[in-house]
């Protein structure tokens, strides 16, 4: 079962694909997509669309998972994000593809076992987790693995398959 | 020239299709899309986003306005807002075409003359400014033409193209 977490923002929109059997888990690739401040809004939108929906088709996950949220530092930020989660649920609804959502807290308490984690420790364990040499990079990329973990965590998928726990290459595609 | 405003929302979505020279402006018609709650939340976005598209491709408009908020009543709504907004901007850039924004602000001195106007009296503006019988209903279908309105008198398009003010028919297609 592959898992894509996606971790939305109009300037940064994280992602990461892992293959999970609901115990364990390993990274097959993450990365950020990045849009140029400079560009039209909607054609930022268009742009990010279009990239998810390129890595879904690229890819082929069996379910997406995205961040939800409720709160964000200003209203401002809250217009924003919300228009690059459209995109993101649009993109997915489009393929067809099961979307699970998770709160800022459940992905603590999935990967952390303390709803009040700070996001270092979050991270830290994404790199455990994944068996990993080290964090992975940037901060969105390793977030949207965080989703994905929590979306394979939180789901039994009922497979039999099994991973073994490996230091996968992480493959960090940054698009500036 | 056409326009087309849109007033975004996960529920309503409200459009308003006005034709223009920037001096005189006439209807063309109006409504609302609805999405049901019941369904699944990207069904929802999915839906507003096909038929915003359908909407464009059946009336050709030369321009599209919707409204930009900073502000909502909590930041659920803002984010729930930004999604459905985010979707429209994704269908306006999709087809390629220009995209203006206004604030309630803009929309009410465009249209009364004065910032702190209350929604009544720009809805009673737009049936005035359009010859209308009557205030269009519902409201997000007022909304929309009030947003498109306030387009038409902003912009300067240099076209010499002139309307009679008259009472055209006030096409309201209400989706359920």
């Amino acid at each position: 079962m592959k898992i894509l977490g996606l971790d939305p923002g109009t300037a940064t929109t994280g992602y990461g694909l892992i293959e999970t059997d609901g115990v364990n888990s390993k990274i097959l690739c993450c990365g950020v997509i990045k849009t140029i401040p400079s560009k039209k809004h909607s054609q930022r939108l268009l742009e990010i669309h279009n990239d998810v929906s390129e890595l879904i088709k690229k890819h082929k996950p069996d379910a997406c998972a995205v961040e939800q949220l409720f709160f964000a530092n200003n209203q401002k930020t809250a217009f924003s994000v919300g228009q690059a989660r459209g995109i993101l649920l649009l993109a997915i609804e489009k393929a067809g593809l099961p979307l699970h959502e998770f709160t800022p807290l459940q992905v603590k308490q999935a990967l952390v076992g303390y709803g009040k984690a700070d996001k270092k420790q979050v991270q830290k364990m994404v790199q455990v987790v994944l068996g990993l040499n080290a964090i992975p990079k940037p901060d969105d990329a390793a977030d949207a693995l965080a989703i994905a973990l929590t979306c394979a965590g939180t789901k039994r998928w009922g497979e039999s398959v099994k991973f073994k726990k490996q230091n996968a290459k992480l493959q960090c595609k940054i698009k500036k």
